[in-house]
Formats: structure tokens, sequence, C-alpha cells
């Protein structure tokens, strides 16, 4: 196995600006496994109820993604309501409906427990910190969000301790460092997380930026420009999930982590551009690689 | 002449959490004149009062900046006081005393009319209005803030229709456009005003983008990456005096404005780094050429 990705599997009620939609499929994991298995074969780790529809389960392996351990529990998939209608980059959470993630443990069997990469897509830190004590994988990479900063930092900054990829919007870095400006946030984390080897930092509408610990190891682009963006959720895992996908089966020198950066942002613009994961999932190989070329073209002198 | 720069010169008192300063040399002409000075011979056109210092002129000419229209009037320059301890990135004012500033209306002699570029620096959009209807320069850059679109947006609109470059900050293209989405922001301004060839987008520690009209005439890159911004006043201002200053002695195809907004932003960061214009001052072709050739390869693949 390349990748292996531990997150949220879930229904998804949104609205913004642009409109609104009740239950449709979302989760940490759905979105950074989505966007990995353009560039390898993941397996996604997870949790649903049985109402979970078996087209779902469907879209998910006709892409070559492994659901041998999303288990299926009787009781309802989590369910989140979210708005953007305050502000577009920044999700307001109207209700959960925590259904079978209610005291969740990960199951990872062999195949999984080994794979070269284990990602923690965001979730409780207590499960990603589980995940982590049951996989054998050399590579951990992980995400996270404002909530688990507030309310299991401790528990965070456990899972942090034993990762190499820290993918992190500039909130949150700015919120879990405690400092205003991401160049010393991000110099904050190296020194404070000893296993750290990379920060990619998300910014949104201002593209991304990675972070080494070697001398210049610093890479930052801008955002694909999108003239319409519908709806963000995933995008941080498509992100993520792309970046991951797009490494797993190569050497992680900065000239590929560098293209990664550039994977993970067209990527996350497809995932934007339409409510839920439709146009994440429409996305051909062509529509990618016409993307990716632009945004190096954007990007270069 | 190859530039000519409208805008205020002032006394600045500012604070931010990294200290204050009482009335060291400011102001949008000075800041841009300047950093314009280490690719070009610049003028610079506004008015002081009595109470400015020889040695505030003698740092200006002594760069080879044409000072001939830098009115002396009695009365005090203009004196700004700001505050960033709320927020690094955005000036709260504190006060302002208008001074000599109150009722001014720009001097530009024959030489200084004739410049291939005016650069309109950030200044009330009626004495830039005035500015335009005494120049015969064939380019016109502007600059603007806040304040004008909240009280004079009438004027202001007369000015960026009369302008071929405008610099503006991502808040204040949301502002004036009234998008949510930059992309859509910048498409709104092309399709309001008709004599507009270029947007330059400042996005502060997100980095700059230049919007042009023809197909993929995009441009992004990140900031340079600063542990420390002690102020950030006159960041713009140096950003887009170097910008013009650069380049106003050549031909303005797309390679030459991918270039400037390199030299803008590597300018803007010397400005930030310290208290008033003490490091854009001090840093020599050696510093900036440094700082060019690291943000360039941080943007490139």
């Amino acid at each position: 196995m390349s990748i292996s990705i531990v997150g949220s599997v879930a229904f998804d009620t949104l609205e913004s600006r642009e409109g609104t939609r009740e239950k449709i499929l979302g989760g940490s994991a759905t979105y950074a496994a989505i966007a990995a298995s353009n560039y390898t074969a993941p397996s996604m780790i997870g949790v649903v109820g049985k109402d979970f529809p078996k087209n779902y389960f469907d879209i998910l392996s006709n892409r070559g993604i492994d659901i041998s351990d999303l288990e299926v529990k009787s009781g309802n998939t989590f369910h989140w309501t979210g708005s953007y209608l305050d502000n577009i980059n920044s999700a307001q959470t109207i209700n959960t409906e925590i259904g079978v993630l209610d005291n969740y443990h990960p199951l990872i069997n062999g195949k999984n427990a080994n794979a070269k990469i284990l990602f923690l897509a965001n979730n409780d830190p207590d499960v990603q910190m589980e995940a982590i004590t049951k996989s054998k994988s050399p590579v951990i990479a992980m995400d996270t969000m404002n909530l688990w900063i507030n309310i299991k930092k401790e528990s965070l900054i456990y899972v942090i301790n034993h990762s190499h990829f820290l993918f992190i919007n500039d909130g949150e870095l700015k919120m879990l460092s405690g400092e205003y400006n991401l160049i010393k946030g991000a110099s904050w984390a190296f020194k404070t997380f000893k296993s750290l080897k990379y920060l990619i930092l998300k910014k949104g509408e201002f593209g991304a930026a990675i972070f080494g610990r070697g001398a210049d190891e610093y890479f930052t682009i801008g955002a694909y420009p999108l003239a319409s963006v519908k709806d963000p959720t995933g995008a941080g895992d498509s992100f993520a999930g792309s970046f991951l996908g797009f490494i797993s089966d190569k050497d992680f020198n900065w000239q590929i982590l560098k293209e990664a950066l550039f994977i993970g942002t067209i990527t996350a613009s497809f995932t934007v551009q339409e409510f839920g994961p439709d146009s994440l999932l429409s996305a051909n190989k062509q529509d990618l690689d016409i993307r990716l070329s632009l945004l190096k073209k954007y990007s270069s002198l």
C-alpha cells in the first residue's frame, strides 16, 4: 500500500452564497482519498453507518480506493451541517450528528498498517493517536483544524510530535504557535516538534507554501485563479490527499515536494468550484494537466 | 524624466508591537520615490512645511530624486499618527494634522509634466485628478486606500478611469468591486475602467499578483519570507514605486512586468522590517539582488 488515509467519512449539509446541498458525500478521508486516487491507489480507513448508500461505496472503489478498512456499523453516518454565508473561506458549524463516529477506534489491517505513508486526515486527535499506534508506516502525515487546537490541544501536540508532514492553514498556525507572523510560526513548529520534516501551509485564495528544515527549503505559490468558489469544503483534505498521493511512490526530494505543492493546489481548485466532491470526481487527467500547466505558467518568470 | 511621483510627504508617528517612533520621515510620495530611486532618477512632487528638516531634503536629493517640485509652504508638514497594535497588516489612524496638505494644488513643471510615467501615490483623489490634468505623461499609474473608497468614491473612480496601472490591496479591491472573490474583482475592474491595462494586487504577507487584459496575463508570487515585520507603513508605496521605477526605462512587456512584481515585493520587504524608511534607505544594490535571487528561488520549480 502506498498510502493509508484515516479520517472522517460523512454526510455534509452545506450552504454558501451559491446555494445549498443536503446530505451529500463528505468527510476528510473521503476528499483526501478521492484526491490521492488521481496519483496512486490509496486505502481509506474510517467508519460509516448502515445509511451510507451503496453508490457511494461504488464511487470510491471504482477509483481504485481500497475500502477494506472502511467499517460499516449499525447507526447513522456522521452528519455535518456547515455554513459559508458569512465567510466563503471559513466554515461555521451549524450542527453535528456524531453517529457512528462516537467512540470510533480505527481498524488498520496488515497491508494498510504497512503503507509507505500514513495520512491522518482531519479528525479527533485521540483517533489520530490510536491510528499511529496501530500503524507501522515509516512516514506519518497529518492535518487538523481550529476545533482541535481549541478543545484537544494536548492530544493534538502528541500527534504532531509523531508526524513528519504537517498540513495546516494560516489561521491555525497562528493560533497553535501564538505567533502572528507565519514565518515565525513555522520556525516555532520546527523547534517545538522534533519529528517534523516538512510543514505545508495552506493559505486558501492566497495559495500555499512548504517549509523544510534545510537551508533555503522554502517554496511558495499562489492559488489557481478561480472566479467562483461555491463550496470550500474538502479543499484542505484534497490538497493534502493529492500532495501525498503524488509523492507516495517517489523519493521525497525537494524538487518532488515543490511539484507536489502545485498538485495539491490545482486539485483543491477543482474541489471548491462546485458543491461537494462532484467537480473533483469529474476532473480527468487532462483537466488536471491543463490547470497544472497553467498554474506553472502563472508562477514562472 | 522617467517617472514623476505625486503624493503625500509627511511626519509619521507610529506604534506597533515592536515599538514606537515619533515624527519620522513618511508619506506615500516619499516611500515611492526612495524605492523608485534604486532603479531610476524620479521626481517627487508634493508639499512640506517650514518644519521639514534640511537633512530630509538631503536624504532625498542624495539619492538622485528631483525635488524641484517639492514645495515648501509656511505652516506644518502633514503629520499622521497610526497604530498597528491590533493588526500588523492594517493601520488604525489615531490622528491626522493636515497642515500644509490642506488646499494643496500640485505644481508640475515642464520636465516633470512630460515624464514617461506619472505615478499618483496614495492621496486625496481630487489632488490626483488635478495632477492628471496638469500632466502630459502618456502613462498614468495610481494607488489608493480604503479611506478614499469610503469618503470620495466618485472622485476616485474618475481617477481610476484615467489610469493605466492600478495598485490596490486585496481588501480594497473587495471593497471597491463589491466582489468577495479577488479574481472576479479584477475582472470587474477591467470591465468598469476602460483605460486600465494592468491591475497589481498587493496581498501583504501573502504576496502579490498582476492581472492584464491579455489571455493568460496573470502572474502571482508569494511574499519574501520575513520573520519580523516591525512597521508596514510605506510597504505599498515602496512596492509601487520600485515596480514603476524599474519599468520606467523599459518596454512594458509581460516579461518585464513579471520581473517588476519581484522587484516590488523584495523592495517592500526591506521597508517593513524596520520602522520608517530606514531599512529601505540602507539597502544597497547587493542587498536587493540577494533578496531578489532568493525570492526567485523560493518561487521557481
